[in-house]
């Protein structure tokens, strides 16, 4: 029986219990849950004794323009799959439960990496992510909280910020879950037009093509190539140090995260991919 | 006897008993300790069975051009008053060991409040104070911790902070302790010369003068001009809600804060007071 909990000390009081007899995971969503989100409670289920699962659209981490108002939610069918997959309890708090004063409060801000490709493209976008997770965890306490790989700089930046500011709390990666033809399993993968659908394929084909490639450079445009085509708009296709999340040079090789985020028809898509570079897979 | 702790993981695990066996209250300090700070001790002991005081001069707090060289740093002095104050333990990290990856990390930014007044005079310091304090809050873990008022709108922040990011620490506000003739204690009067100090005492008196006026436009005024002088020159002196730390209307009566910033020759400091507005004291 998984349990709802709306308010901040409602959850507070739940989680006593299972706190004092074991350890408690948590993995934050913003609902329209898929099997992406079934894999990292899985994940949870595997690391913790108890799992919560929040569901929150956060407003504070979408930037004008973007898609908070139309942000899929499906509330009844979310609870359904987490009853399913053994969940504990749902945090799913009003906005005005996390935002009493409104948003324009105490924010965490990342790093130097916080301020590149989707820091870039969305301002202010990781600073409402950080704010959001860190009052998630501030509030279960949880041992651990699981978050996609595919959301890659956002997983790097928790565990800065969790390293940064001390925090307890152990952060777990999980791998992209993908569906049979390659492409990446989002929410936002709703909004796709068959044609659109389609086209969005390009984007995991674009990383399996640049890996392998001779360094950096040469990854950088196989990539970028693959992704500039009717229908899609490239926002960034780039290479960082997994370590730092900072692009590579261009005569890098080894490994390196290919990350890209563009947008097909209306829908703005992200993937990421570590690549290995300049290493002959010939046989001799 | 008091322990000296310098390490994170020394703190984390000094502190597993006191945390079992009671309450734990931390001082957070930049040292240059004198009779104000002793009296935030005093506080911490009446509210928690264990006292903790930090001594860190905190780099992120300090903007170029400041005095982070020059702050006073008096560890031996420090310790031994905190021996006779009957602190149980001092977290005294070096810079290293709280900033590992340098100073350009994720940051804890206050909301509107903390773009004013001492925010819009030292850019970036109230980001690097609210970061530190969360890091010594993370790591310590106590269940209360002590400011002085003297630094009020920090105090003001610090509470933002913790409410905002539902962290679990109370925070508890001590009087701000004065010299006989009215000069607010701070480790900075031991830049002041003999000739500056008693300039300095302008800026208490300039506070007590406001008291009483008419409405803040007069306190404003009268505030304003005890501190036109020659050897001072003025930052700020404001008249804030001390619900918002925002600056209350010309015409308001009743309570309201007053806060300034002044430079005695090259010495920055600041004072507050609150005040009482528009409410005649005379007897019919």
């Amino acid at each position: 029986m998984t349990t709802i909990l709306t308010t901040i000390a409602e959850a507070r009081e739940a989680l006593v219990d299972p706190r004092t007899n074991g350890t408690i995971a948590l993995v934050p969503t913003m609902g329209a849950l898929h099997e992406g989100h079934l894999s990292l409670v899985r994940l949870a289920n595997e690391h913790a004794d108890s799992v919560v699962v929040s569901i929150f659209v956060n407003p504070t981490q979408f930037g004008p323009g973007e898609d908070f108002d139309r942000y899929p939610r499906t509330f009844d069918e979310d609870v359904a799959l987490l009853e399913g997959a053994g969940v504990d309890a749902v945090f799913a708090p009003a906005v005005d439960e996390m935002y009493p004063k409104g948003l324009d409060q105490t924010l965490v801000t990342g790093g130097p990496a916080s301020r590149i490709l989707e820091g870039a493209h969305r301002p202010g976008h990781f600073d409402g992510a950080l704010t959001i997770v860190h009052k998630l965890v501030s509030i279960i306490e949880p041992d651990l909280a699981v978050f996609g790989e595919k959301d890659a700089q956002q997983l790097f930046l928790v565990r800065a910020m969790v390293d940064d500011l001390n925090l307890r709390t152990a952060i777990v990666g999980a791998p992209i879950n993908r569906e049979d033809d390659g492409l990446a399993r989002s929410s936002r993968n709703r909004y796709l037009s068959a044609a659109d659908r389609e086209l969005a394929l390009h984007l995991s084909a674009a990383l399996r093509a640049a890996d392998g490639a001779a360094d950096a450079d040469a990854a950088r445009q196989i990539g970028r190539e693959c992704l500039d085509g009717d229908g899609i708009v490239l926002d960034y296709f780039e290479l960082v140090d997994p370590s730092t999340f900072l692009p590579v040079e261009g005569a890098h090789t080894g490994t390196a995260l290919a990350v890209l985020a563009a947008r097909v028809g209306t829908t703005r898509l992200i993937d990421n991919q570590l690549l290995m570079l300049g290493v002959s897979t010939a046989v001799n």
